[in-house]
């Protein structure tokens, strides 16, 4: 089969969000690039099947596979591509795999595009993955007029013993975001999300996470970096349900820089005696005190700021 | 006119929702019995007045008034009554007093019983108020059979410079509660709400609270715990809203004994980047190690558990 060749918008997209100049030796990868494959490889152990029709991957890694890595970036490179993909990840049995899930959307002047990604993760016994993802815009309007949209939707489950961490990022450049993430957790099973997000502007971006804590010993850690900038509005909401002796922590903490507005509702069930669920939350904006210390450094108002943040989101 | 006389129920409510024995010389007071009025006094500074047709008060603070109570329990001795009240609190300017308003209502047998107050604090510039509330259920039925419930809706504002403490308690025997609690706060207003809930058997408690803090320099502080024993389920949901440079504080801690169930669901809204507002939330059962301790000092397992418990209500 023959692939679209790369072009540059994506060369510099894949830069940002997946490392793309340093894919390591020997690793999976499909590049899909407005709605097409730019590139794919398999190795023997992650195989990477198209799903008929284009609509996404099924990525398979076999049991006891340890410490190969998997990239699945998609890009978005000119207005009006509405693109809707599914990918579903098999992680076997023992195995332990990095996953690199980038996605960049670029878009010039006036104009929409949407990139929306469905991942179900299929963990099973005692297998683990760190799956990485950052989220970016970019092109030469503001973000008001350019619609860059993406809404991510993720579903996991893990069997006995399963462990998968995400880490995922929102730079800058994305109007509007709608993260919708789901888990249902088995004995011993734990699952980790780090996610940080940034708005300006007057982008929007909301959270949705629900953690279903049902096997013996399992537990689930959420952690929620935000900072909104400008008028832009965050919304955090979190469900975390006890159904079985288990742990749970929702934690999540916000900066407000100008007329940024930030709301967060985590949200814990307790349905068994057993089930330890804990959250935080802290909202507010840069204590004065940080800034004038930088400015003693050196730096002005602004520098110290963006180091704050830069410092805050990493 | 005439009061009707305290029964001796009353007095045994009473008794436990507000110290009744031991009212303060010269405090104002009013007792609410089975929908009637069993007895009323008015000092110098504070008017209580009744609203035409028995459904309530008047409580006027006069403006400078300091270091002065009043007492306005209200109790329910008999199955089928259904009681609704609404109570209107005027604080003058630069008053500083406390208010003791307890509930206590007795079903024997089958049968239902319910009081409803809706309570309106008005408290003008720099005024200061304690409020202080225990909810109590008795009588020779289980909870179940008997659905004592107490419904109490409580809407505050606070004019400049002015302070609320209320600290609320639900003790044993409610079937069912439902508390709503509002406030607005303009600046340099501060309230503090602690509450003490305390279910069992198949009891039923919701906590709705609804702050605006609007006003520069104005917080607030939230503090819930419960404790939900055997198979009662309670559910916390807090709304903190920053419109000003201001402080909001939130916090939930619960103990679940047995099958109880708690969800908490606290949620801040920062409209101001000046807003700082933080939550917390624990919910989990009593650590092992705390009983253990308690029994190498000669308590048995059930008098340690309830030793924490008292503890940790008080």
């Amino acid at each position: 089969m023959s692939f679209q060749p790369v072009n540059p918008i994506t060369k510099d997209l894949l830069n940002i969000v997946s490392d793309w100049q340093a894919f390591p030796e020997g690793a999976a990868y499909n590049i899909r690039q407005d709605s097409q494959c730019a590139g794919r490889r398999s190795t023997e152990n992650i195989e990477i099947r198209p799903k008929s029709g284009g609509s996404g991957l099924d990525i398979i890694v076999k049991a006891g596979t340890k410490g190969e890595s998997c990239y699945i970036p998609a890009c978005i490179t000119k207005n009006d591509v509405d693109d809707l993909v599914y990918n579903d990840f098999y992680i076997g049995e023992g195995a332990d795999v990095t996953i690199v899930a980038g996605c960049g959307v670029h878009t010039d002047g006036d104009g929409e595009s949407r990139h929306n990604g469905i991942h179900r993760f299929f963990m099973e016994k005692n297998s683990k993955a760190l799956y990485l993802e950052k989220h970016y815009g970019s092109g030469d309007a503001s973000v008001e007029a350019a619609r860059r949209i993406i809404d991510p939707e993720t579903q996991c489950e893990l069997a006995e013993g399963a462990y998968l961490e995400m880490d995922t990022s929102q730079l800058e450049g994305i109007a509007h975001t709608h993260r919708k993430t789901s888990a249902k957790l088995e004995a011993g099973a734990r699952l980790v999300i780090k996610e940080n997000i940034l708005t300006e502007a007057d982008s929007k971006a909301s959270t949705d996470f629900y953690v279903e804590l049902n096997g013996d010993g399992c537990g689930v850690d959420l952690v929620s970096r935000s900072v909104a900038k400008d008028d832009s509005h965050q919304e955090y909401h979190s469900v975390i349900v006890g159904n079985a002796p288990s742990t749970g922590h929702s934690e999540c903490d916000a900066i407000i820089v100008g007329n940024g507005k930030v709301d967060a509702l985590p949200e814990l069930r307790a349905n068994n005696g057993d089930a330890m669920l804990i959250h935080e939350a802290a909202i507010g904006k840069i204590a004065g005190e940080q800034i004038i210390k930088l400015q003693t450094l050196g730096l002005t108002e602004e520098e110290a700021e963006a180091r704050i943040i830069e410092g805050f989101l990493s």
